[in-house]
């Protein structure tokens, strides 16, 4: 072996760029050379709406805390503040008959790194099921922890994808084999589909019979309202054995740019050694967190928190409520075009089949309508065909959106 | 292999719980048993000191940018925003005649996560180079990525300890054979100790000699006040081919609860695959930055900007020249009491040698003086007999601790 520093091979096997980082580029160099044309970005699934009355007071409370000695906060627990979990515990859970506690709440700054760095804590030989289509976040980190082959065709060796296709409504139902570890997002991105009771309980029965790991990504949950679709999988009896559930605050409260999230760990959750000897979840994240993370900003736990205050709920619920308005609207007039439509009623997506190749009805849509939307294939090999059309923006570029759109997808379809 | 969710047993490497965890257990298990006793602590490197003036007046201005719709921001760039990547190349390199530009600096919400996730990047049959003593983190994390056989006798397997001793002043020099990646940092944590322009040009010339890479910590740069200390490895001819450097806000303007740092790679840096080809260093870290991390919080980024601003600047300097008072004083203290001290001159960090096993004298000396230090064991073996304190702490409880100290010091030497 000669002397020099190697790479991370697996980073290799990774297919292209990062989906939202090619959208990106693409509408820039639209915009470059059309400068004139005012484009309306329906594409990645970013909140517009500032901060609400309440959250903001608590964000700068917060700011003024850190200027005076007496008040000051350097370090804080790598896992959160105790204010920050005992309020997400007893509204978003217990409130719900989720028995979930403080303790097993543990505080980051996004869900993207939580769902991406939660695989360093299991084994590299395992049977992982991922949905097809979904948020590219859960493959490509297995793909750089070296998980999988190379990619054939837009498919990893070595993972199995859970397929969702119009006929399963976009759940897909567990296989008839085991796997190890399986991705859930419900409501999903980006097909907006909900999982009812009955199909997130055979997944929780699923795992608990083959010992396998559910993480299950509720990122859109504050969005659902049909008050039959759990809006946490600790809601199904026999979860707080087999499951992990990724929340965050980016969507729920407009959080984007101010970040904040957390993850559930029950203490009940195990995970095996290859000598068969169990160990809690929870302690094995703890450690990672302490070793790897030094806690989120202050403020911003403060700010968090006042989601929490009734206040802050009534605020937040006008948040969603406004968008879910545009989601329906979205829903309703690509229907009646006639267009095969999935969610848009209780997820901030709408996943339309266009027919075309998704890069092709991206491009369209860009070039046509001036309208930014997200190609299914960047979800998955089940995505091609199809678009995602976000519910984040003002009312009135949606509804400008809409009437481009009719203009160019009455024309292609 | 039956079905089961199984571990990354690695972690199982990793000897007991992490020092500053086990230290925050000890401290409160006192403080219980002694509800009367004032603790003083000189343990964790944490400031104490509020956000200056300026910090805090652009921290609030960021917020208010985030409550009104003209103004608000979703997600930013994941590297981080171009005004606050635009002012650190000017002021913290360029301004002293390091040739770095914007994209070679990417922002993160610490370092620790920064050293803690950079060597992912990183092929897994290298030949390591790491101090002792150091901040544990390089070593744990490169424990939990497999890159170790278990610990023996406090070292583990497939590391070579660069070692930092009286006799070297704690700055290790290039070994005779070849490392492929060295990790480095100065001013030192836990020493306090600095590397001379010619101790750097020396590792740089054997990195570039070796196509070895250099993870540069500059966490304490700015506590550096000789002149002739560099404070960054890029004001080294050829770091530039073979270095990355860390620097965080933490430190410099108490940015430990507010949360951002940033790294530097240049865009010169290569890395090699199997097969020989070269890559860019930083291509691979704006990929993982991408996939696993969503930028920092806007505020935040508003108030670590103002940093730059000929206020943020004085206000800064103010706040590590008072650190700096509280380590001189400290230095001083001890060295009158004969004992062997390195640091606390370019440095907020004084290393003492008590002759003691290092959790004995952190016993001690929280037992008998209510002062919290941090036992040298835990930075590496050749901390052994050692204690770190720090100068975090407001005047008078420097004052008073070093009271104390110099009764049970006294007594124990």
């Amino acid at each position: 072996m000669s002397a020099m520093i190697t790479i991370n091979e697996n980073y290799l096997k990774l297919q292209a760029s990062y989906l939202f980082t090619t959208i990106s580029r693409k509408v820039e160099a639209y915009q470059k050379a059309n400068p004139d044309k005012k484009i309306i970005r329906l594409g990645i699934g970013d909140v517009t709406l500032p901060l609400s009355q309440s959250i903001v007071a608590a964000f700068h409370r917060g700011v003024d805390e850190m200027s005076h000695a007496e008040t000051f906060r350097g370090y804080g627990p790598e896992q959160g503040y105790g204010f920050l979990r005992e309020a997400i515990a007893t509204v978003d859970f217990q409130a719900r008959g989720a028995a979930v506690q403080a303790h097993e709440i543990v505080v980051s700054d996004g869900s993207k790194c939580d769902t991406g760095n939660f695989q360093e804590l299991l084994g590299n030989q395992l049977r992982i099921g991922i949905p097809d289509p979904v948020y590219p976040v859960y493959v490509d980190t297995n793909v750089m922890a070296g998980r999988t082959g190379v990619a054939i065709d837009g498919r990893y060796e070595g993972i199995h994808y859970l397929e969702g296709n119009h006929a399963n409504g976009f759940v897909p139902s567990p296989p008839e084999f085991p796997l190890d570890l399986v991705y859930l997002c419900f409501p999903n991105n980006p097909t907006g589909a909900v999982a009812t009771r009955r199909q997130l309980q055979a997944w929780v029965d699923y795992a608990r019979a083959h010992k396998a790991l559910l993480l299950f990504d509720a990122a859109y949950c504050a969005f659902v309202r049909d008050p039959k679709i759990p809006l946490s999988i600790f809601e199904i009896p026999g979860a707080r054995e087999c499951a992990v559930e990724f929340r965050s605050f980016s969507k729920t409260a407009g959080f984007t740019g101010a970040r904040c999230a957390f993850t559930v760990i029950p203490d009940s959750v195990l995970v095996w050694d290859s000598t068969g000897k169990a160990h809690k979840l929870l302690d094995l994240w703890n450690r990672r967190h302490s070793t790897k993370f030094n806690g989120v900003s202050y403020p911003v736990q403060v700010a968090a928190a006042a989601v929490y205050s009734p206040e802050g709920q009534k605020e937040v619920r006008e948040l969603t409520d406004y968008y879910m308005s545009n989601a329906r609207m979205i829903r309703d007039r690509l229907l009646s075009w006639n267009l095969e439509v999935t969610g848009g009623e209780n997820g901030p997506y709408v996943w339309v089949k266009t027919g075309n190749d998704s890069w092709e009805s991206f491009d369209t849509l860009l070039n046509e309508a001036q309208v930014v939307v997200t190609p299914g294939s960047g979800f998955g090999t089940c995505g091609q065909g199809y678009i995602r059309i976000s519910a984040f923006n003002h009312r009135e570029k949606v509804e400008e959106a809409l009437g481009r759109l009719e203009r160019v997808l009455g024309k292609t379809l």
